[in-house]
């Protein structure tokens, strides 16, 4: 165990905050550490875009379906997969390929797990906010982003005004594979359902309870954004 | 600064290790690490396939494009966005939506990156293999890996035997937008250029240099792995 280690572990997504602003200095630190991750072939398609101004927060909570911390965070990053930089020195840029939206994806990922662990070790807390992917074209049109450029999530960061509890994951052995894919041990993953039914338990003081199986039925009994396609396309992600 | 954003800052992708092997502590806390990090609505989408056999090392080594540290580091570990689980527990639970890829993408990136840190905290290095998207259905065949699961990239993990010098990274002008997109500054680009070929005439004392923009432009001249939708369709990711 060493202080990295320790800041992994004690990860728990925190949606409450003080008033405290985040220093410059802080901020700064911050963005380095997201642009110090890997990039895959050095292409470097991830933009941040800050968002500071209190309307421009309140609209982009509201298109996240309602989630207040977007706009009471002491700061709200908006993590694009971005081939527009790339076009504007290449024109004739072969773009618009699904494998560049998974590059970009995976590298937005890289660079913001990067951007929040240097947030909690300085004793920051934040939350990824996918539900910006509610409204992709509404989060384009107030961020100004061009073709080429598409919002992957935001992430809310500020002084914590919670302390969650941690909430527990699937077992090693169910997301561990050795060697070869295999597949649910159905004894691990009942073992798992009983641990989230006790949290949801404790969380709402005995109010409601739901086990993972009960939690993911639900989720993947609709379907998952169904617009997508069309929003990824219209900023010239064509998935081809 | 403190340890954690010393251990980001100081990031370099290690392809040359020891022959010393990772204890199963240690690799026990570098799951555990990548487990910890946040999921998308608690889907938990993620499988990680650790790969031992040297005989599968030395056909993933292949199929990524004949790297070979693919082969001899120490740990070798392929992140997968994986809905077959949530298939296993819901017979007929909405899958194949480009949301999910997405889903899966970001969330292999956060977890990933994850256990790469703790590697790097505990004096470990790594390097991502993208290049197991050379040959997706290969991987797939390889790992067993059933419909609704698809191998993002891999993590080569092990004890480093080389200190490469940190590659620059975009200045953080050109990452970072203040309120809404803007265009690359053009001034700032060229000194990043000149910057990367410095780095790489360094870097092959002298017998070559290449600036970031003749980087892109070449690699953007070519189509990005077109065959992946087809690939992607096949594991049941059908992108609608």
């Amino acid at each position: 165990m060493n202080p990295t280690i320790e800041t992994i572990l004690n990860h728990r997504s925190i949606r409450k905050f003080t008033d405290q602003v985040i220093s410059s200095e802080h901020l700064s630190l911050i963005i380095d550490c997201a642009r110090a991750a890997s990039s895959s072939s050095h292409l470097q398609c991830v933009s941040i875009i800050r968002v500071t101004r209190a309307e421009n927060r309140e609209l982009l909570a509201e298109y996240a379906g309602n989630q207040s911390y977007v706009s009471s965070a002491a700061e709200f990053l908006v993590f694009c997969a971005d081939f527009n930089r790339h076009q504007q020195i290449k024109p004739d840029a072969k773009l618009g390929f699904v494998e560049q939206t998974l590059i970009g994806a995976v590298d937005s990922g890289l660079m913001a797990q990067n951007a929040l662990l240097a947030a909690e070790s300085m004793g920051l807390g934040g939350v990824y906010i996918g539900g910006l992917r509610n409204n992709p074209e509404k989060v384009c049109a107030l961020l100004n982003l061009p073709e080429h450029v598409f919002p992957m999530f935001g992430l809310c960061l500020g002084y914590p005004d919670q302390v969650p509890e941690k909430k527990p994951r699937l077992p090693v052995d169910l997301v561990l594979h050795q060697e070869r894919y295999r597949a649910l041990d159905a004894q691990k993953l009942s073992e798992y359902d009983e641990q989230m039914r006790e949290y949801y338990r404790e969380r709402s003081q005995g109010k409601s309870e739901q086990s993972w199986s009960e939690q993911i039925s639900q989720a993947l009994g609709k379907e998952a954004r169904p617009f997508m396609l069309v929003s990824l396309n219209k900023q010239g992600f064509a998935l081809k």
